[in-house]
């Protein structure tokens, strides 16, 4: 895996208050020196490295050690992939581990709520990965370009979602924020897919056309959102997403990433292995 | 995979008010016509055959399909095997489709409620497979052999379980208990390697063998538990533990058939696909 990235995605996919969306091709793959076949190589490598790491972390929020979490949170235009990452990347870790929540359109009762409302009640436990399939982000995505509230709401989000996530951090959460970044052209190609193909139509809607048709305004809500809410705790990360093949296995390389920095190792036994093993023989 | 089950496990496992836990050989691998090799072929086979079912299934239940859900329960001596259930049958399942809930020792919170109190609100939602290791069975069974609660209320329990599934299954949830049946040899070698091995540490705790001391106690309080709430509408099933492959491709099988019996269809497109197609090309 380490011969695979020349530079490792975090570093070269990190977006800050300059990001400008128009200026990264979707349909590159940064820092990754392979090609389709080598990126399933590599992600089925990842799968173990990744399913150890998480292993490890969640052993240890049990037996004394970190009790931190990891909170991925997946955002991007219809077929962007963020289902196929939650499929392929976050499926490889052990079902015990994870914390999978898909925000959809607010409730009545969520919407009678301060918008992070809903998002707390979803963060990931101790030692959990937590996944988020769209987030509080909409409420400065969508939420900007269909009016859904004022121009001064949307401004006092940008602070709200930063002192949030700075909350997160300090309580011990690592949070990785990836936009996959889906090209106009390839999102009217995967839109034409889910039609041809039966087994796909669940998966369309026609509204999404609608908000194909908004196009430019959403780059532009995600590129503001970026500029504003990317902080060194809590870093945003532009994922070209116009092939799959690397959008996973940059998402799954970040994923590793964030859980080896926190160096989490195999608890040490907190009994006398020793007198454990005398007792069990006894038995 | 039909020709490596002789006779499906759900037929052959099955375990009703007459059960004998001691006349169940927890090393056979009943109606598995093959060996460890031959179950590891059947059960990566059976990771496509699942997750196309779970996706049908969950993809109906989010257009006017089939609104039920799916609920496994696992229960077992520690060792048994139920994280590994977990990790390599419920595993091949797409995340977003799974409801995985560990239930521990209960919080203060939980013991001033009824025993289901808690478990109602893991339940799974439409569409979503819903995974309990250990469960309300712990509640006769732990709470019967270490006299938690009274004898009274201990009876009382069979009868509510009961009528708690039967509701369930009647609210469209199909429910699959499994017990995973492990012999007292194979925990005592299971028990040592968890010594044995440093990074497995972590998963022993000195108070197992004090349930182990219980071993009789348990089998008994099990078995009691099979006889006095296996319905037609929620039965049992008595999974031979000792094998590791044997247990994980019995469970992928039951989980298989509980979902294909639902027979889950793609869901229809509730649009006019050629119009979407029409304007699609027009973005």
């Amino acid at each position: 895996m380490a011969t695979t990235w020349t530079t490792p995605p975090s570093e070269l996919l990190r977006a800050d208050s300059d990001v400008d969306l128009a200026a990264i091709d979707p349909s590159s793959s940064p820092g990754f020196a392979g090609d389709k076949q080598d990126a399933a190589r590599a992600l089925e490598a990842g799968r173990e490295t990744l399913g150890d790491l998480q292993e490890r972390f969640f052993a240890g929020s049990r037996h004394g050690g970190d009790t931190g979490s990891v909170l991925l949170v997946l955002q991007g235009m219809d077929t962007a992939g963020k289902g196929g990452i939650v499929r392929h990347v976050v499926g490889a870790v052990d079902p015990q581990g994870v914390a999978h929540h898909a925000f959809k359109a607010p409730t009545e009762e969520e919407l009678a709520h301060d918008f992070l409302w809903r998002v707390r009640r979803e963060l990931p436990g101790p030692g959990t990965i937590g996944v988020f399939d769209r987030s509080h982000y909409e409420d400065v995505l969508i939420g900007k370009v269909r009016r859904l509230a004022s121009p001064d709401e949307i401004e006092r989000r940008y602070g709200a979602i930063v002192d949030f996530e700075r909350e997160l951090v300090d309580q011990g959460t690592t949070v990785v924020k990836v936009m996959l970044h889906l090209s106009s052209d390839e999102q009217r190609s995967r839109l034409r897919d889910r039609l041809d193909r039966p087994e796909k139509h669940w998966k369309y809607n026609p509204g999404d056309l609608d908000e194909r048709l908004l196009w430019n305004d959403y780059q532009e809500a995600y590129q503001t959102a970026i500029r504003r809410t990317s902080t060194d705790e809590a870093p945003w990360y532009v994922v070209p997403a116009d092939r799959k093949w690397y959008a996973r296995v940059a998402v799954q390389r970040l994923l590793i990433d964030a859980l080896a920095a926190r160096r989490p190792v195999w608890p040490a036994a907190e009994y006398d292995v020793e007198l454990e093993r005398i007792r069990l023989a006894s038995t």
